[in-house]
């Protein structure tokens, strides 16, 4: 398949691409390397000489995941610079058009589910990322200036990953649909108890 | 296997206790129908005279786990008679219990990122399931009192069903590890804003 300038990538870029795209639509179990390579439009021999195993390939098609996030935030702070609290809402955004669009949710959240042995090599990956996006985000949160930033992450986070997990089980009008205005309403109250006289409390201080 | 009273459980019955552990531990592309016919102590011929075909079974392993789900709250109702606030921590205590006790998450969601194919049966189940257990918490949460029962409700789904997801991605020790109290607190401001001074709000109505 060669690209507008009619050069064709090289056969691993391809495989990759191809990965992506089908063991997103249709996950990791879905889909086998025939069908992969043949989408390359390569065959079994050359993909298993790019990637040891299906694992291999799995591994980095999660990286390449990965890397795509890293990327996002990347595009959140350079387009809001020094403006934590735009950064913020660009992040919302984000998160809210990343499940209308894209019914298949996270494809890392996808793999925990689906790689349910617990030393595949990706769920490290998972795991590593999954605390990285959260403690992003608590930072993000501290330098919009909210307090308990920590617990505000926390509870976006799970907001997120439950919106992305429902909009498949629930579909597209069930509680998914209310992600932005319910997450938007736990900003507000964790911003309103910033403003409220202080008093004792019980709780724990946040991290 | 016989039981306590040296009673064979039918073949159909076993096959359905077999699939229901081998499915929830290993997913539902994880295991095939050889695995579940022996773990049944059965063979596949006679799995297939009970069971047209995998997705059938796929199909009654569902239908089981969403009367499990009604099973929970009839003892939810039974526990608390009369008493909605009760019924409510009840939810939230037995919320909790199958995050921490349960790493593998909700069956039916996890069913839901499984079968990619928008025509699979299993699917409108999921669905239905979903709509009901949201629907019958706004329910417990109007009868306790506190005021848009509707927007707590897919508050709390979400919070759920971000925790059981997160903690297969991100580990015990990830947001899902901040369920109950994450919860706990957005029942309270929900409560708390019943109390406040009503004020004008831009706010649409709660269903």
């Amino acid at each position: 398949m060669p690209d507008e300038f009619g050069v064709v990538a090289p056969p691993r870029t391809r495989i990759l691409a191809a990965a992506r795209d089908l063991f997103h639509r249709h996950g990791l179990r879905g889909v086998g390397v025939d069908a992969i390579a043949e989408a390359a439009g390569t065959n079994k021999m050359t993909l298993y000489r790019h990637f040891e195993s299906k694992d291999e390939l799995i591994v980095a098609y999660l990286r390449g995941a990965v890397s795509e996030a890293d990327d996002i935030w990347r595009e959140i702070e350079r387009e809001n610079p020094d403006d934590a609290p735009a950064q913020l809402r660009s992040w919302l955004k984000r998160a809210e058009d990343c499940i209308t669009v894209d019914g298949r949710g996270c494809d890392l959240a996808n793999a925990a589910v689906e790689l349910t042995e617990t030393a595949h090599p990706a769920r490290r990956i998972i795991e590593k990322m999954k605390t990285e996006q959260r403690d992003r985000l608590a930072n993000l949160c501290r330098r919009a200036g909210i307090p308990k930033s920590g617990v505000l992450a926390d509870t976006l986070t799970l907001l997120l990953e439950g919106a992305r997990v429902s909009r498949q089980a629930a579909g597209c009008n069930g509680p998914s649909a209310k992600f932005i205005s319910t997450a938007e309403t736990v900003i507000e109250t964790f911003k309103a108890k910033a403003k409220a006289p202080a008093k004792r409390s019980s709780h724990k201080r946040a991290r």
